[in-house]
Protein backbone atom coordinates (compact mmCIF):
# COMPACT_ATOMS: atom_id res chain seq x y z
CA UNK A 1 0.00 0.00 0.00
CA UNK A 2 3.01 2.34 0.44
CA UNK A 3 3.27 2.36 -3.25
CA UNK A 4 1.23 4.62 -4.86
CA UNK A 5 1.69 4.13 -8.19
CA UNK A 6 -0.50 1.00 -7.68
CA UNK A 7 -3.39 2.64 -5.73
CA UNK A 8 -6.62 1.81 -7.48
CA UNK A 9 -8.53 4.43 -9.53
CA UNK A 10 -11.07 6.20 -9.64
CA UNK A 11 -9.68 7.86 -6.44
CA UNK A 12 -11.08 10.90 -4.46
CA UNK A 13 -8.74 12.89 -2.26
CA UNK A 14 -10.37 14.41 0.68
CA UNK A 15 -8.58 17.78 2.61
CA UNK A 16 -9.24 17.55 6.34
CA UNK A 17 -7.67 20.40 8.61
CA UNK A 18 -6.97 18.63 12.05
CA UNK A 19 -9.20 20.13 15.07
CA UNK A 20 -8.72 20.52 18.72
CA UNK A 21 -11.16 17.52 19.62
CA UNK A 22 -9.60 14.93 17.28
CA UNK A 23 -6.21 15.09 19.34
CA UNK A 24 -5.36 13.51 22.45
CA UNK A 25 -3.31 14.17 25.35
CA UNK A 26 -0.21 12.60 23.34
CA UNK A 27 -0.46 15.96 20.85
CA UNK A 28 -1.78 14.08 18.44
CA UNK A 29 -4.52 12.67 16.34
CA UNK A 30 -6.17 10.04 18.25
CA UNK A 31 -6.38 6.53 16.84
CA UNK A 32 -9.77 6.07 16.39
CA UNK A 33 -10.45 9.13 14.60
CA UNK A 34 -8.49 8.24 11.62
CA UNK A 35 -11.80 5.61 10.74
CA UNK A 36 -13.93 8.62 10.82
CA UNK A 37 -11.34 10.17 8.39
CA UNK A 38 -11.53 7.36 6.25
CA UNK A 39 -15.90 7.23 6.69
CA UNK A 40 -15.24 11.04 5.61
CA UNK A 41 -13.45 10.29 2.11
CA UNK A 42 -15.15 7.29 1.36
CA UNK A 43 -18.67 9.57 1.88
CA UNK A 44 -17.05 12.42 -0.27
CA UNK A 45 -15.87 9.22 -3.03
CA UNK A 46 -19.25 7.68 -3.50
CA UNK A 47 -20.92 11.81 -3.52
CA UNK A 48 -18.69 12.87 -6.68
CA UNK A 49 -19.04 9.37 -8.63
CA UNK A 50 -22.92 10.39 -8.95
CA UNK A 51 -24.31 10.29 -4.98
CA UNK A 52 -24.62 10.09 -1.86
CA UNK A 53 -23.94 7.30 0.57
CA UNK A 54 -27.42 8.59 1.81
CA UNK A 55 -28.86 8.03 -1.32
CA UNK A 56 -27.20 4.56 -1.54
CA UNK A 57 -29.08 3.53 1.58
CA UNK A 58 -32.70 5.24 0.32
CA UNK A 59 -32.26 2.60 -2.55
CA UNK A 60 -31.91 -0.44 -0.39
CA UNK A 61 -28.17 -0.32 -0.43
CA UNK A 62 -25.96 -0.56 3.08
CA UNK A 63 -22.51 -1.34 3.79
CA UNK A 64 -22.23 -2.11 7.40
CA UNK A 65 -18.16 -2.39 7.59
CA UNK A 66 -17.06 -5.63 8.80
CA UNK A 67 -13.76 -5.29 8.95
CA UNK A 68 -11.23 -2.24 9.35
CA UNK A 69 -7.43 -1.47 9.39
CA UNK A 70 -4.78 1.09 9.63
CA UNK A 71 -0.92 1.51 9.84
CA UNK A 72 0.00 4.70 12.01
CA UNK A 73 3.54 5.70 9.80
CA UNK A 74 3.99 9.54 11.08
CA UNK A 75 1.76 11.76 13.33
CA UNK A 76 -0.85 14.30 12.95
CA UNK A 77 -1.06 17.39 15.27
CA UNK A 78 -3.36 20.19 15.87
CA UNK A 79 -4.24 22.21 12.53
CA UNK A 80 -2.31 19.95 10.42
CA UNK A 81 -3.60 19.98 7.07
CA UNK A 82 -4.08 16.81 5.57
CA UNK A 83 -5.33 15.04 2.37
CA UNK A 84 -7.49 10.93 2.57
CA UNK A 85 -6.77 9.64 -0.47
CA UNK A 86 -9.53 6.67 -1.31
CA UNK A 87 -10.51 4.10 -3.81
CA UNK A 88 -11.98 0.84 -4.16
CA UNK A 89 -9.21 -2.10 -4.31
CA UNK A 90 -11.76 -5.28 -4.49
CA UNK A 91 -15.35 -5.78 -5.67
CA UNK A 92 -16.65 -9.32 -4.11
CA UNK A 93 -20.02 -11.23 -4.94
CA UNK A 94 -21.45 -9.59 -1.47
CA UNK A 95 -18.61 -7.18 -0.34
CA UNK A 96 -16.55 -4.10 -1.07
CA UNK A 97 -13.06 -3.20 -0.02
CA UNK A 98 -11.86 0.21 -0.09
CA UNK A 99 -8.30 1.75 0.82
CA UNK A 100 -6.93 5.04 1.93
CA UNK A 101 -3.86 6.91 2.14
CA UNK A 102 -3.70 9.93 4.36
CA UNK A 103 -0.87 12.42 3.39
CA UNK A 104 0.40 15.72 5.03
CA UNK A 105 -0.25 18.58 3.52
CA UNK A 106 2.54 18.70 0.66
CA UNK A 107 0.89 15.58 -0.39
CA UNK A 108 4.04 13.88 -0.20
CA UNK A 109 4.59 12.42 3.34
CA UNK A 110 2.54 9.43 4.08
CA UNK A 111 0.89 9.66 7.91
CA UNK A 112 -1.13 6.76 7.58
CA UNK A 113 -2.92 3.58 5.00
CA UNK A 114 -5.50 1.57 5.84
CA UNK A 115 -8.52 -0.25 4.47
CA UNK A 116 -12.11 -0.99 5.61
CA UNK A 117 -14.34 -3.91 3.99
CA UNK A 118 -18.10 -3.53 3.66
CA UNK A 119 -21.12 -6.30 3.49
CA UNK A 120 -24.03 -5.31 1.27
CA UNK A 121 -26.93 -5.71 3.08
CA UNK A 122 -30.47 -4.47 2.16
CA UNK A 123 -32.32 -2.76 4.54
CA UNK A 124 -33.84 -5.81 6.88
CA UNK A 125 -29.44 -6.83 7.05
CA UNK A 126 -29.60 -9.74 4.60
CA UNK A 127 -26.74 -10.46 2.54
CA UNK A 128 -26.82 -8.86 -1.05
CA UNK A 129 -24.59 -9.27 -4.38
CA UNK A 130 -23.18 -5.65 -4.79
CA UNK A 131 -26.27 -3.92 -7.43
CA UNK A 132 -25.02 -2.94 -10.77
CA UNK A 133 -26.84 0.62 -10.55
CA UNK A 134 -23.92 0.58 -7.95
CA UNK A 135 -21.26 -0.65 -9.48
CA UNK A 136 -21.38 1.27 -11.95
CA UNK A 137 -21.29 4.54 -10.98
CA UNK A 138 -17.42 4.12 -10.30
CA UNK B 1 -25.84 25.11 41.34
CA UNK B 2 -22.44 25.13 43.09
CA UNK B 3 -24.46 24.96 46.77
CA UNK B 4 -24.66 20.81 46.59
CA UNK B 5 -26.59 20.79 49.67
CA UNK B 6 -29.67 22.11 46.58
CA UNK B 7 -29.09 19.40 44.50
CA UNK B 8 -32.41 17.43 43.88
CA UNK B 9 -33.29 14.12 44.90
CA UNK B 10 -33.56 11.23 43.90
CA UNK B 11 -29.98 11.36 42.45
CA UNK B 12 -27.23 8.86 41.18
CA UNK B 13 -23.49 8.71 41.09
CA UNK B 14 -21.32 7.28 37.92
CA UNK B 15 -17.79 6.01 38.35
CA UNK B 16 -16.04 7.25 35.02
CA UNK B 17 -12.09 6.54 34.29
CA UNK B 18 -11.05 8.75 31.94
CA UNK B 19 -9.52 7.29 28.74
CA UNK B 20 -6.89 8.65 26.13
CA UNK B 21 -9.96 9.04 23.64
CA UNK B 22 -11.26 11.81 25.75
CA UNK B 23 -8.49 14.29 26.17
CA UNK B 24 -6.79 16.75 24.11
CA UNK B 25 -3.60 18.04 23.41
CA UNK B 26 -4.19 20.07 26.26
CA UNK B 27 -3.96 16.91 28.37
CA UNK B 28 -7.21 17.10 29.28
CA UNK B 29 -10.33 16.01 28.73
CA UNK B 30 -12.10 18.07 25.84
CA UNK B 31 -14.67 20.18 26.28
CA UNK B 32 -17.60 18.26 23.97
CA UNK B 33 -17.10 15.10 26.04
CA UNK B 34 -18.69 16.64 29.14
CA UNK B 35 -21.66 16.02 27.46
CA UNK B 36 -20.81 12.07 26.80
CA UNK B 37 -20.30 12.26 30.45
CA UNK B 38 -24.33 13.98 31.51
CA UNK B 39 -25.77 11.25 29.06
CA UNK B 40 -24.07 8.10 30.60
CA UNK B 41 -24.97 9.70 34.18
CA UNK B 42 -28.28 9.97 32.68
CA UNK B 43 -28.91 6.65 31.04
CA UNK B 44 -27.85 5.33 34.57
CA UNK B 45 -29.91 7.40 36.76
CA UNK B 46 -33.18 6.24 34.43
CA UNK B 47 -32.14 2.83 34.88
CA UNK B 48 -31.43 2.88 38.60
CA UNK B 49 -34.97 4.19 38.69
CA UNK B 50 -36.62 1.20 36.88
CA UNK B 51 -35.83 0.93 33.49
CA UNK B 52 -33.50 1.62 30.85
CA UNK B 53 -33.77 4.72 28.67
CA UNK B 54 -33.67 1.93 25.70
CA UNK B 55 -37.24 0.90 27.50
CA UNK B 56 -38.66 4.13 28.01
CA UNK B 57 -38.07 4.47 23.96
CA UNK B 58 -39.52 1.39 23.11
CA UNK B 59 -42.67 2.54 25.26
CA UNK B 60 -43.16 5.42 23.52
CA UNK B 61 -41.26 8.24 25.03
CA UNK B 62 -38.77 9.98 23.26
CA UNK B 63 -36.06 12.83 24.75
CA UNK B 64 -34.58 14.57 22.31
CA UNK B 65 -31.76 17.40 24.22
CA UNK B 66 -33.52 21.06 23.55
CA UNK B 67 -30.28 22.66 25.61
CA UNK B 68 -27.03 21.92 27.30
CA UNK B 69 -24.82 23.96 29.51
CA UNK B 70 -21.81 23.12 30.93
CA UNK B 71 -19.48 25.05 33.02
CA UNK B 72 -16.00 24.24 33.52
CA UNK B 73 -14.17 24.72 36.89
CA UNK B 74 -11.09 22.38 37.14
CA UNK B 75 -9.75 20.17 34.42
CA UNK B 76 -9.91 16.50 34.12
CA UNK B 77 -6.36 14.53 33.57
CA UNK B 78 -5.81 10.96 32.09
CA UNK B 79 -7.16 8.14 34.23
CA UNK B 80 -8.68 10.26 36.66
CA UNK B 81 -11.23 9.00 37.87
CA UNK B 82 -14.45 11.37 38.19
CA UNK B 83 -17.98 10.97 39.53
CA UNK B 84 -20.71 12.34 37.98
CA UNK B 85 -24.14 13.16 39.97
CA UNK B 86 -26.49 13.77 38.05
CA UNK B 87 -30.96 14.68 39.36
CA UNK B 88 -33.95 15.86 37.74
CA UNK B 89 -34.57 20.13 38.77
CA UNK B 90 -37.98 20.28 36.93
CA UNK B 91 -40.58 19.11 35.60
CA UNK B 92 -42.04 21.26 32.83
CA UNK B 93 -45.24 20.37 30.93
CA UNK B 94 -43.17 18.34 27.93
CA UNK B 95 -39.91 18.92 29.15
CA UNK B 96 -37.57 17.86 31.72
CA UNK B 97 -34.52 19.29 33.03
CA UNK B 98 -31.69 17.39 34.16
CA UNK B 99 -28.61 18.86 36.73
CA UNK B 100 -24.68 17.76 36.80
CA UNK B 101 -22.45 17.60 38.59
CA UNK B 102 -19.09 15.74 38.40
CA UNK B 103 -16.32 15.74 40.74
CA UNK B 104 -12.94 14.15 41.88
CA UNK B 105 -12.33 10.95 43.15
CA UNK B 106 -12.19 12.11 46.66
CA UNK B 107 -16.24 13.62 45.79
CA UNK B 108 -14.84 16.90 47.45
CA UNK B 109 -13.80 19.11 44.30
CA UNK B 110 -16.18 19.76 41.88
CA UNK B 111 -14.91 19.37 38.22
CA UNK B 112 -17.74 20.63 36.24
CA UNK B 113 -21.68 21.97 36.56
CA UNK B 114 -24.38 21.40 33.88
CA UNK B 115 -27.40 21.00 32.97
CA UNK B 116 -29.44 19.53 29.87
CA UNK B 117 -33.10 20.22 28.78
CA UNK B 118 -35.26 17.57 27.22
CA UNK B 119 -38.03 17.91 25.52
CA UNK B 120 -40.96 15.07 25.33
CA UNK B 121 -41.80 13.68 22.21
CA UNK B 122 -43.75 10.67 20.65
CA UNK B 123 -42.03 8.76 17.91
CA UNK B 124 -43.13 10.98 15.12
CA UNK B 125 -41.55 13.94 17.00
CA UNK B 126 -44.85 15.51 18.21
CA UNK B 127 -44.51 17.15 21.40
CA UNK B 128 -46.29 15.25 24.42
CA UNK B 129 -47.33 15.60 28.21
CA UNK B 130 -44.50 13.77 30.33
CA UNK B 131 -46.33 10.47 30.91
CA UNK B 132 -47.45 9.42 33.99
CA UNK B 133 -45.55 6.33 34.10
CA UNK B 134 -42.49 8.35 33.45
CA UNK B 135 -42.63 10.69 36.33
CA UNK B 136 -43.05 7.91 38.84
CA UNK B 137 -41.01 6.32 38.61
CA UNK B 138 -38.50 8.41 40.40
CA UNK C 1 -29.69 34.68 19.67
CA UNK C 2 -32.58 34.31 17.09
CA UNK C 3 -31.91 37.99 15.97
CA UNK C 4 -29.32 37.49 13.42
CA UNK C 5 -29.03 41.03 12.85
CA UNK C 6 -27.76 41.69 16.17
CA UNK C 7 -24.96 38.95 15.43
CA UNK C 8 -21.41 40.67 16.07
CA UNK C 9 -18.89 41.32 13.05
CA UNK C 10 -16.42 40.22 11.91
CA UNK C 11 -17.97 36.91 11.65
CA UNK C 12 -16.83 33.37 9.69
CA UNK C 13 -18.87 31.10 8.45
CA UNK C 14 -17.88 27.23 8.26
CA UNK C 15 -19.26 24.62 5.88
CA UNK C 16 -19.69 21.21 7.28
CA UNK C 17 -20.82 18.16 5.63
CA UNK C 18 -22.45 15.50 8.21
CA UNK C 19 -20.15 12.02 8.73
CA UNK C 20 -22.44 8.67 9.95
CA UNK C 21 -19.89 9.10 12.83
CA UNK C 22 -21.16 12.21 13.92
CA UNK C 23 -25.25 10.53 14.26
CA UNK C 24 -26.46 8.56 16.49
CA UNK C 25 -29.32 5.91 16.76
CA UNK C 26 -32.20 9.08 16.64
CA UNK C 27 -30.54 9.38 13.16
CA UNK C 28 -28.90 13.15 13.98
CA UNK C 29 -26.01 14.52 14.98
CA UNK C 30 -25.31 13.94 18.39
CA UNK C 31 -25.97 16.53 20.97
CA UNK C 32 -21.66 16.55 22.19
CA UNK C 33 -21.00 16.64 18.33
CA UNK C 34 -22.09 20.09 18.54
CA UNK C 35 -19.24 21.85 20.58
CA UNK C 36 -16.88 20.19 17.92
CA UNK C 37 -18.09 21.80 15.11
CA UNK C 38 -18.34 25.19 17.53
CA UNK C 39 -14.70 24.75 18.16
CA UNK C 40 -14.14 23.79 14.35
CA UNK C 41 -15.66 27.27 13.47
CA UNK C 42 -13.62 29.11 16.21
CA UNK C 43 -10.16 27.70 14.52
CA UNK C 44 -11.53 29.04 11.21
CA UNK C 45 -12.46 32.26 12.51
CA UNK C 46 -8.98 32.48 14.19
CA UNK C 47 -6.95 31.36 11.04
CA UNK C 48 -8.82 33.91 8.68
CA UNK C 49 -8.05 37.24 10.67
CA UNK C 50 -4.32 36.01 10.49
CA UNK C 51 -3.21 33.29 12.78
CA UNK C 52 -3.86 29.80 13.19
CA UNK C 53 -4.85 28.91 17.21
CA UNK C 54 -2.05 27.03 17.11
CA UNK C 55 -0.12 30.50 16.31
CA UNK C 56 -1.82 31.41 19.10
CA UNK C 57 -0.50 29.06 21.83
CA UNK C 58 2.89 28.82 20.69
CA UNK C 59 2.96 33.05 21.26
CA UNK C 60 1.90 31.82 24.55
CA UNK C 61 -1.84 32.69 24.75
CA UNK C 62 -4.37 29.43 25.65
CA UNK C 63 -7.98 29.51 25.61
CA UNK C 64 -9.66 26.60 27.36
CA UNK C 65 -13.06 26.50 27.41
CA UNK C 66 -14.69 27.88 30.65
CA UNK C 67 -18.51 27.80 29.76
CA UNK C 68 -20.33 26.19 27.28
CA UNK C 69 -23.91 26.23 26.15
CA UNK C 70 -26.14 24.90 23.04
CA UNK C 71 -29.85 25.32 22.22
CA UNK C 72 -30.94 22.74 19.81
CA UNK C 73 -33.58 23.82 17.86
CA UNK C 74 -33.79 21.33 14.46
CA UNK C 75 -32.08 18.20 13.89
CA UNK C 76 -29.63 18.03 11.39
CA UNK C 77 -29.17 14.32 9.88
CA UNK C 78 -26.58 12.41 7.78
CA UNK C 79 -25.35 13.90 4.99
CA UNK C 80 -26.70 17.44 5.52
CA UNK C 81 -24.75 20.72 4.74
CA UNK C 82 -24.84 23.10 7.33
CA UNK C 83 -23.04 26.55 7.96
CA UNK C 84 -21.55 27.43 11.22
CA UNK C 85 -21.34 31.18 11.88
CA UNK C 86 -18.85 32.86 14.35
CA UNK C 87 -18.02 35.90 15.99
CA UNK C 88 -16.96 37.31 18.84
CA UNK C 89 -19.75 38.84 21.36
CA UNK C 90 -17.33 40.13 24.35
CA UNK C 91 -14.09 40.79 25.49
CA UNK C 92 -13.80 40.59 29.19
CA UNK C 93 -10.83 41.45 30.93
CA UNK C 94 -9.14 38.11 31.00
CA UNK C 95 -11.72 36.41 28.72
CA UNK C 96 -13.30 36.12 25.63
CA UNK C 97 -16.76 34.93 24.55
CA UNK C 98 -17.49 33.20 21.11
CA UNK C 99 -21.27 32.84 19.77
CA UNK C 100 -22.37 30.68 16.81
CA UNK C 101 -25.17 29.66 14.82
CA UNK C 102 -25.67 26.63 12.50
CA UNK C 103 -28.01 27.18 9.61
CA UNK C 104 -28.59 24.30 7.27
CA UNK C 105 -27.72 24.26 3.79
CA UNK C 106 -29.92 27.35 2.31
CA UNK C 107 -28.61 29.47 5.53
CA UNK C 108 -32.56 30.46 6.14
CA UNK C 109 -32.93 28.09 8.91
CA UNK C 110 -31.50 27.63 11.99
CA UNK C 111 -30.28 24.29 13.54
CA UNK C 112 -28.28 26.00 16.78
CA UNK C 113 -27.17 28.56 18.44
CA UNK C 114 -24.83 28.51 21.03
CA UNK C 115 -21.90 30.29 22.89
CA UNK C 116 -18.46 28.82 24.32
CA UNK C 117 -16.67 31.74 27.00
CA UNK C 118 -12.74 31.08 27.21
CA UNK C 119 -10.44 32.09 29.92
CA UNK C 120 -6.86 33.79 28.87
CA UNK C 121 -4.15 31.93 30.50
CA UNK C 122 -0.23 31.74 29.81
CA UNK C 123 1.10 27.92 29.78
CA UNK C 124 1.43 27.66 33.49
CA UNK C 125 -2.56 28.00 33.48
CA UNK C 126 -2.35 31.51 34.91
CA UNK C 127 -5.05 33.86 33.72
CA UNK C 128 -3.42 36.90 32.23
CA UNK C 129 -5.25 39.99 30.25
CA UNK C 130 -6.02 39.55 26.71
CA UNK C 131 -2.85 40.37 24.71
CA UNK C 132 -3.37 43.42 22.41
CA UNK C 133 -1.79 41.97 19.57
CA UNK C 134 -4.59 39.33 20.17
CA UNK C 135 -6.96 41.28 20.17
CA UNK C 136 -6.11 43.53 16.95
CA UNK C 137 -6.34 40.78 14.77
CA UNK C 138 -10.07 41.15 14.64
CA UNK D 1 -8.71 -15.10 16.52
CA UNK D 2 -12.01 -16.83 16.97
CA UNK D 3 -10.59 -19.80 18.84
CA UNK D 4 -10.75 -18.72 22.56
CA UNK D 5 -9.51 -21.38 23.94
CA UNK D 6 -6.32 -20.06 22.41
CA UNK D 7 -6.40 -16.46 23.95
CA UNK D 8 -3.17 -15.21 25.86
CA UNK D 9 -2.93 -15.08 29.10
CA UNK D 10 -2.93 -13.24 31.49
CA UNK D 11 -6.04 -11.46 30.34
CA UNK D 12 -8.51 -9.17 31.43
CA UNK D 13 -12.44 -8.29 31.36
CA UNK D 14 -14.12 -4.72 31.05
CA UNK D 15 -17.27 -4.24 31.32
CA UNK D 16 -19.41 -1.55 29.42
CA UNK D 17 -22.89 -0.05 28.93
CA UNK D 18 -22.91 1.36 25.53
CA UNK D 19 -24.40 5.08 25.54
CA UNK D 20 -25.96 6.47 22.75
CA UNK D 21 -22.99 8.58 21.50
CA UNK D 22 -21.10 6.10 20.58
CA UNK D 23 -23.76 4.63 18.31
CA UNK D 24 -25.01 6.00 14.40
CA UNK D 25 -27.73 6.27 12.79
CA UNK D 26 -28.08 2.94 11.45
CA UNK D 27 -28.63 2.41 15.52
CA UNK D 28 -25.59 0.34 16.20
CA UNK D 29 -22.21 1.10 17.80
CA UNK D 30 -19.82 3.42 15.09
CA UNK D 31 -16.77 1.13 13.93
CA UNK D 32 -14.65 3.76 15.05
CA UNK D 33 -15.65 3.20 18.74
CA UNK D 34 -14.46 -0.11 18.92
CA UNK D 35 -11.03 1.32 19.06
CA UNK D 36 -12.02 3.34 21.97
CA UNK D 37 -13.12 0.30 23.55
CA UNK D 38 -9.65 -1.80 22.83
CA UNK D 39 -8.03 1.73 24.56
CA UNK D 40 -10.46 1.34 27.64
CA UNK D 41 -9.46 -2.63 28.03
CA UNK D 42 -5.90 -1.71 27.77
CA UNK D 43 -6.19 0.73 30.12
CA UNK D 44 -7.28 -1.61 33.01
CA UNK D 45 -5.57 -4.15 31.66
CA UNK D 46 -2.38 -2.67 32.43
CA UNK D 47 -4.19 -1.03 35.73
CA UNK D 48 -5.35 -4.74 37.15
CA UNK D 49 -1.60 -5.73 36.56
CA UNK D 50 -0.16 -3.66 38.68
CA UNK D 51 0.18 0.31 37.59
CA UNK D 52 -1.79 2.80 35.30
CA UNK D 53 -0.97 3.70 32.07
CA UNK D 54 -0.18 7.09 33.23
CA UNK D 55 2.45 5.68 35.38
CA UNK D 56 3.65 4.01 32.58
CA UNK D 57 4.16 7.40 30.86
CA UNK D 58 5.52 8.90 33.75
CA UNK D 59 8.37 6.40 34.28
CA UNK D 60 9.21 7.29 30.42
CA UNK D 61 7.53 4.33 28.08
CA UNK D 62 5.17 5.38 25.75
CA UNK D 63 3.44 3.09 23.55
CA UNK D 64 1.93 5.28 20.58
CA UNK D 65 -0.66 3.07 18.43
CA UNK D 66 1.40 1.52 14.86
CA UNK D 67 -1.41 -0.36 13.73
CA UNK D 68 -5.21 -1.07 14.78
CA UNK D 69 -7.00 -4.07 12.87
CA UNK D 70 -10.80 -4.60 14.14
CA UNK D 71 -13.25 -7.46 12.55
CA UNK D 72 -16.74 -6.65 13.26
CA UNK D 73 -19.09 -9.60 13.57
CA UNK D 74 -22.31 -9.00 15.29
CA UNK D 75 -23.54 -5.24 16.29
CA UNK D 76 -23.96 -3.58 19.25
CA UNK D 77 -26.78 -1.62 20.17
CA UNK D 78 -27.65 1.22 22.29
CA UNK D 79 -27.85 0.65 26.11
CA UNK D 80 -26.45 -3.34 25.48
CA UNK D 81 -23.65 -4.49 27.93
CA UNK D 82 -20.66 -5.60 26.53
CA UNK D 83 -17.11 -7.46 27.84
CA UNK D 84 -14.00 -6.49 26.35
CA UNK D 85 -11.84 -8.95 26.49
CA UNK D 86 -7.56 -8.11 26.13
CA UNK D 87 -4.38 -9.42 26.80
CA UNK D 88 -0.44 -9.08 25.25
CA UNK D 89 -0.23 -11.50 22.48
CA UNK D 90 3.42 -11.03 21.65
CA UNK D 91 6.45 -8.99 22.82
CA UNK D 92 8.57 -7.98 20.17
CA UNK D 93 12.09 -6.15 20.74
CA UNK D 94 10.69 -2.76 20.41
CA UNK D 95 6.74 -3.10 20.22
CA UNK D 96 3.90 -5.03 21.70
CA UNK D 97 0.66 -6.86 20.26
CA UNK D 98 -2.70 -6.79 22.10
CA UNK D 99 -5.26 -8.78 20.91
CA UNK D 100 -8.81 -8.15 22.06
CA UNK D 101 -12.42 -9.91 21.79
CA UNK D 102 -15.76 -8.30 22.46
CA UNK D 103 -18.31 -10.14 23.57
CA UNK D 104 -22.11 -9.74 24.17
CA UNK D 105 -23.18 -9.41 27.83
CA UNK D 106 -23.70 -13.40 28.26
CA UNK D 107 -20.22 -13.62 27.32
CA UNK D 108 -21.05 -16.69 24.71
CA UNK D 109 -21.19 -14.61 21.75
CA UNK D 110 -18.57 -12.77 20.35
CA UNK D 111 -19.27 -9.01 18.47
CA UNK D 112 -15.79 -8.13 17.58
CA UNK D 113 -12.20 -9.24 17.24
CA UNK D 114 -8.85 -6.91 16.89
CA UNK D 115 -5.18 -6.22 17.23
CA UNK D 116 -3.06 -3.59 18.22
CA UNK D 117 0.42 -2.86 17.95
CA UNK D 118 2.37 -0.49 19.88
CA UNK D 119 5.98 1.18 19.40
CA UNK D 120 8.25 1.48 22.56
CA UNK D 121 9.31 4.70 22.77
CA UNK D 122 10.89 7.21 24.97
CA UNK D 123 9.57 10.43 25.46
CA UNK D 124 11.11 12.52 22.80
CA UNK D 125 9.86 10.31 20.45
CA UNK D 126 13.12 7.77 20.24
CA UNK D 127 12.64 3.53 19.72
CA UNK D 128 13.54 1.99 22.83
CA UNK D 129 13.36 -1.88 23.88
CA UNK D 130 10.90 -2.80 25.94
CA UNK D 131 11.82 -2.03 29.40
CA UNK D 132 12.24 -5.65 32.02
CA UNK D 133 10.44 -3.24 34.88
CA UNK D 134 7.31 -3.10 32.20
CA UNK D 135 7.13 -6.77 31.24
CA UNK D 136 7.93 -8.06 34.62
CA UNK D 137 4.44 -6.86 35.56
CA UNK D 138 2.22 -8.92 33.49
Amino acid sequence: MTDTRSFPTPDAWLPHRVSYGETDAMGRVYYGEYLHLFERARGLFIREYGMSYAEVERRGLLLPVREAQCRYRKPLGYDDLAYIRVGISQWKRASIIFVYEIYDETKTDIIATGMTEHACVDPSGKPQRIPEWFRSIF
